[in-house]
């Protein structure tokens, strides 16, 4: 519980919201400006800032809930397909800083424009690779098995 | 494995790829076409379509990964952000049918543009909200908590 939160108020009911889940650790509600109908967003009530800072039990919990509430969300408005994803950062797009997972409903031909996509050579892209390879510390890697 | 499938057979290695990060169940590399430089995909080698059929324990293995993941190619290439995104069906962009997240560093001011929101007003998200909340069964509801 972050008291300066938005979505922490949400949570505990001080600030309204068109609920369509909730249990012990999880909310789901709409977003009140939609990119589709349908669009929700699924937050865990651990708070923490975005994904990068969620610890891995509040990610193990939250993800399986993130599906099925999907399949609700697609069933509910008879979408097609379905974007899942998450912000991290004002350069990214991240606006209220509580992990939040977007939900949006997808419709043939419904006009949302696929981002840019860019060709890169290969030499570029194998330098990178080895660059990001070199972040993954000792630690890093065995924290990850 | 599915045999028909170019992300099992960049697991098995019968097609190369820029790979960042490896383990016993999950694989990363670099996205071909790139959105912005370090796009990565991630994704699990137990095969699904995609998020809304893959199994529970995968989501739960591969999540806590895809956030170190996350935190190690922002360390590579200095983002200031980053969007983690998996996209379910061909009308949601889904190209290839084996779950994969993308990892899209973000910079402030990369011109990538936002979606475009909308207002609703109150009225119709709360009937769409009771909408969503009869598609949760008794037995989805079971299998959340």
């Amino acid at each position: 519980m972050n008291s300066n939160c938005i979505f922490c108020k949400i949570i505990t009911g001080e600030i309204p919201s068109d609920k369509v889940y909730e249990d012990d650790s999880v909310m789901a509600f709409l977003d009140i400006k939609p990119v589709s109908r349908g669009h929700v967003l699924v937050i865990p009530k651990n708070h923490s800032a975005d994904l990068l800072s969620a610890d891995n039990e509040t990610l193990k919990d939250l993800m399986p809930k993130v599906k099925q509430i999907s399949q609700a969300v697609m069933k509910a408005v008879n979408a097609q397909g379905i974007n899942v994803s998450t912000n991290n950062g004002a350069a990214a797009g991240q606006i209220i800083f509580h992990l939040h997972f977007h939900l949006i409903p997808r419709y043939s031909k419904d006009g949302l424009p696929p981002w840019p996509h860019h060709e890169v050579e290969l030499k570029t892209r194998t330098e990178l690779a080895e660059k990001i390879k070199e972040k993954f510390t000792p630690d890093t890697i065995t924290s990850l098995l």
